[in-house]
């Protein structure tokens, strides 16, 4: 009898028969040794598979390298069990929890008495450097749920893991060496897939995330493809550290955060500067795309919220209060507001579209643990505009909105990515509606010529979105502007126009905004520039320092009150501190521009220019910087080009 | 036997014996004839007396007349009896409440079965005519409480107020002519004493005030010592009426109001132009004196509030929500907010002062009856700031509060009044600090050469103040800025700085706010400007129409364009309306400025200048007139000088 066969499917459509049961890895070798070498694991029909597991069937396969992400991830699971075995050679009989990969790494927990120190980690690293380097072969092998417990009968932590495995699951025991884990898999052939691993650090982690649990120690690490990869990423931490919002937040005195209202930012002064600066210029920029400017108020009664259906899908989200005993509710959005404002007054089509703006503060909850400096807040600025237009002023709006957008990202040096959100699960209103407006949007998107994603299913409950994701100078990406079509809300509030043929008309509701939120935009720019920001937004634009306070007091007053006078934010060093000393705490402080007079400067009507970031200085007439400065301010440079 | 004598002093320090019993109108008589004939009652021993009472004891007196306000008041008192007195005449059977004065006037209330009309009205005050020319004696009659219980026994609601007189007062009837009343007095002497009166509308009131009660129609009147003062009073009426904010809010679209948030302003396109004005002249003017501009959260918890001092004496007009389980307040103040921020750095006697302004959303809650647009509100957002400073610099800062809000109030054409509030019966703190606290004002107001008035026990419960009334074109008084000097915030919050010697030293607070209430501001000005704001404040500064549509909309575009361009906010009425219409609708908007184009204009590169309020119009140059609009505007004149 001729050996039983499965045909197995290749990416590119090819087919090719091989005996039943056999392996990932087999079929690699059989096109080629290193297509087996540089293989760690695959999928058939879909599923990740270990590479030493038997293929029973037919099957469409693929297999994987360290160049995929799946391929990556499965590494760094492994490295998450070569942590857990070096622990078990380290400290004997420790029980393990946990060990999923996370981003960019893994962790595991680990039920161990004392704090294992940073010290440790480093004897631990070296002892997974060893494990590696035995290049231990790792193997899979399903047990029935009797073996399971027979295994783990000295584990009472995966015993507890053992009972939540659903009873139609199969159970896998993973072994590399003298170490097996209870696991789903799959895992790396043998250890020496792993190039680049690091523990990073350890902290506390309730068992199960269960506050009434113990507390095991999480050790955290990461791991990459390459070492180059791995100090690549190594360099970007620390750029990104540097850059941190909440450690430039407190350095240069832009905002604070307090016990008294968790989540809720307090300005100081050269933050509200920045925010006011933001704010003037969307003012402005909104005044010339005639926005109109409103304000509503922050707490409304609750029936309104129930009208508008945010009662019935973001109550969870929202604050209460009471007013005369009746309850009301902090605004987590500005539409209810707007919608009243559009019904107190009777509207023609000649009125339209009507854009009404707000930069409206709104509450909205997080949970404790989410919060996040200015970037995830409980309230914030919204620098909202509801447009209200006929069906046939849609596209057009949409385009005016875009372009609004693209003018203010590109003035940060912010590119960015489009995607578009469709229909969800939970929605409200026509499905026809839907369609309607989802293609109106797709038109405009087309006819801009923009790339955009598609993402199915994650629209508003209340209309499809256009979501607007800015690269920071990091190439993180955040999602910022939204703009959202909304057939829902005008029925819901019964708004109407008179149309040209005399009748009662409804409108639609665009909801659009550009920064999102003020402050979330003010963390990522502060992280974006790193703190220092381009003149137009800095807090202190110049600071004047003279080389002698007595001797050059004067001259420097002079350019100090010179400037003030252009309406120049700057300031002038008199503490009785070195000349270098001042220097250095100025571009500690990221001034744009320092300027230093001295007996030259002072004889030729001179300053001397030190811009930040740039290397030497130079000698200046006065009115020239002004002139130089005061186009920078004007026009938003991103740096001075001087 | 000789006859018993009293004592009585006059005002001018004599004193005169005469007969025990004697009444004022028999001393008046004494002196002369004619003081007589004008005096209408009098005090004794301060207490207001009827001119006819007999005094039985030594006292000092006084007389008054109709120039008294005390005088006046018992006048509109008797009116309020002749009303009365008129409506049993015309009605017959009918119940009366209560007729007390109010300001300008009076009211009573009737219990009768039909809804009193506007013309009947005319024929009650006829009535009263008739009823003051047969010029009828105002007689006082103390009586028993049975007595009074019969004379009142078919007036059920008298028979209530009766029951309500204490005990031990004395229980006094007034009758002139057919008509008594259960009344405490004083009265006229006779009904002739009443010059000028009328009855200015009805409406209905429940009686005592208890919705559970009956309704009663009060009938409303005003009385005045002159036929002239009456004119005046109502030229006043109706100047107030035409500038009213309320109307004019709604004519020229500024803001409106929701039932689903009383007292919580919206404001529309309009409005918010000016609103943002408003704001950006007072943060402008705050920088060049070096103010710091923060921004605190609307909400935080309440142990901060507790704290703060303001959970004991604030609670009742304070809104609450609830974050995590714990218990936030709605800030009704800044303060805390401020101290936080203070708190938050080391401070070094270097650092003071420290000028630390926000434009604050400040909740409070009313009464929804004490609403009163924008006049009074439930939130509303507050210019405030707080100056932290050493003992030693609190003069020189309160100088320069007081210099900046005269800067301010100037700027708007307001004159005004200055009132230094002292300690309350219920305050906090050390009475020798407050000694020292109101020392310090009084030494301010003396070297900036200000006449003051000191209301005794009338300053905040945390520290003594100096509030500023603006007088408005109306010559009606508004309460809005105020400086505030505060010990115990700082002992509160334990604020301290590093003083000179290196110890730690307590700052002092002042609270400062030059609007106060932006909106109560943005009230007063419409009411002061009549809706006519100067240039600098007007939402649309520039209206250009074309003299035809069609022939010069291009020239028109030009100018609109040109202007635009400028900054200027300036519309171009394209409607298919006549030119009178347009101008006529400008004019009702109260546009500033009107430019007409026409083929002239077109020709001479001119426009036709309408100033709003000035006869005529002028052709200029349209350089020119940009030239001296744009000096107007950044001048901030109130108008226009061309």
């Amino acid at each position: 009898m001729k050996q039983e066969e499965v045909v197995i499917k290749f990416p590119d459509g090819n087919e090719k028969q091989f005996p039943k049961g056999i392996s990932l890895e087999q079929i690699a070798d059989s096109i080629s040794p290193s297509l087996r070498k540089k293989s760690l694991a695959g999928k058939v029909n879909g599923t990740l598979y270990d590479l030493k597991r038997s293929i029973g069937k037919d099957a469409e396969i693929e297999l994987l390298d360290i160049s995929s992400s799946a391929g990556i991830e499965i590494m760094r699971h492994t490295t998450a069990h070569v942590l857990a075995q070096a622990v078990k050679r380290l400290y004997g009989n420790i029980h393990l929890g946990v060990g999923p990969v996370i981003e960019n790494g893994f962790y595991y927990d680990i039920d161990v008495e004392h704090s294992i120190t940073m010290d440790e980690l480093v004897k631990i690293e070296k002892e997974m450097s060893n494990i590696i380097s035995e290049n231990l072969e790792v193997e899979r092998k399903e047990v029935s749920r009797k073996e399971a417990m027979e295994i783990f009968t000295h584990d009472p932590l995966k015993l507890e893991l053992l009972e939540d495995i659903p009873q139609e699951d199969m159970v896998t025991v993973y072994r590399q060496g003298e170490f097996f884990d209870l696991c789903r898999g799959p895992h790396l052939p043998v250890t020496r897939f792993i190039k680049a691993f690091k523990l990073t650090h350890v902290s506390g982690a309730y068992w199960r995330g269960d506050s009434q649990n113990k507390v095991l120690q999480r050790i955290y690490g990461v791991a990459f493809a390459s070492k180059e990869e791995q100090a690549e990423y190594f360099r970007f931490v620390e750029e990104a550290n540097k850059r941190n919002h909440r450690k430039l937040g407190k350095e240069l005195e832009l905002f604070m955060f307090s016990e008294e209202a968790p989540g809720m930012p307090f300005y100081l002064a050269n933050g509200q500067l920045i925010r006011n600066e933001l704010e003037s210029f969307l003012r402005d920029l909104q005044h010339s795309y005639n926005y109109k400017e409103v304000r509503t108020p922050i707490m409304m009664n609750q029936r309104l919220w129930e009208q508008s259906g945010h009662w019935n899908h973001y109550k969870e989200n929202m604050y209460f209060s009471e007013v005369d005993d009746q309850k009301f509710a902090l605004k987590p959005m500005n539409c209810p507001g707007h919608m009243l404002i559009f019904k107190d007054k009777l509207h023609s089509y000649r009125d339209l579209p009507i854009r009404m703006a707000e930069f409206g503060q709104v509450h909205r909850h997080e949970f404790s643990g989410a919060l996040n400096g200015m970037l995830r807040v409980r309230t914030f600025c919204q620098d909202d505009a509801h447009i209200f237009v006929t069906p046939d002023q849609i596209e057009q709006e949409i385009t005016e909105a875009l372009t609004l957008i693209d003018y203010v990202y590109s003035t940060f040096g912010f590119s960015y990515e489009i995607e578009l959100s469709t229909r969800p699960s939970h929605f409200m209103g026509d499905e026809l509606l839907w369609d309607k407006a989802e293609g109106a949007l797709k038109n405009v998107l087309n006819e801009l010529n923009y790339n955009f994603k598609i993402n199915k299913g994650d629209g508003a409950f209340y209309g499809p979105k256009i979501d607007i994701h800015i690269k920071d100078a990091l190439k993180r990406s955040h999602q910022c502007a939204t703009v959202q079509l909304d057939f829902q809300m005008p029925e819901k509030f019964d708004l109407s126009y008179v149309d040209e043929s005399n009748e009662k008309s409804r409108p639609v509701v665009i909801h659009r905004a550009v920064f999102g939120s003020i402050d979330r935009f003010l963390g990522i720019l502060i992280e974006h520039f790193g703190g220092a920001f381009p003149t137009w937004l800095a807090p202190v634009q110049v600071k004047v320092i003279g080389v002698s306070n007595k001797a050059h007091k004067e001259y420097a007053d002079e350019v100090t009150q010179r400037l003030k006078q252009e309406g120049i934010r700057v300031e002038h060093d008199l503490r009785e501190e070195k000349l270098g000393y001042k220097m250095r705490e100025a571009q500690i402080k990221k001034v744009p521009n320092i300027l230093v007079v001295g007996d030259q400067e002072r004889e030729n009507h001179t300053v001397n220019v030190r811009k930040y970031g740039q290397e030497g200085s130079e000698e200046v007439q006065i009115d020239e910087f002004i002139s130089s400065l005061k186009k920078s301010i004007n026009n938003k440079w991103l740096n001075e080009g001087v």
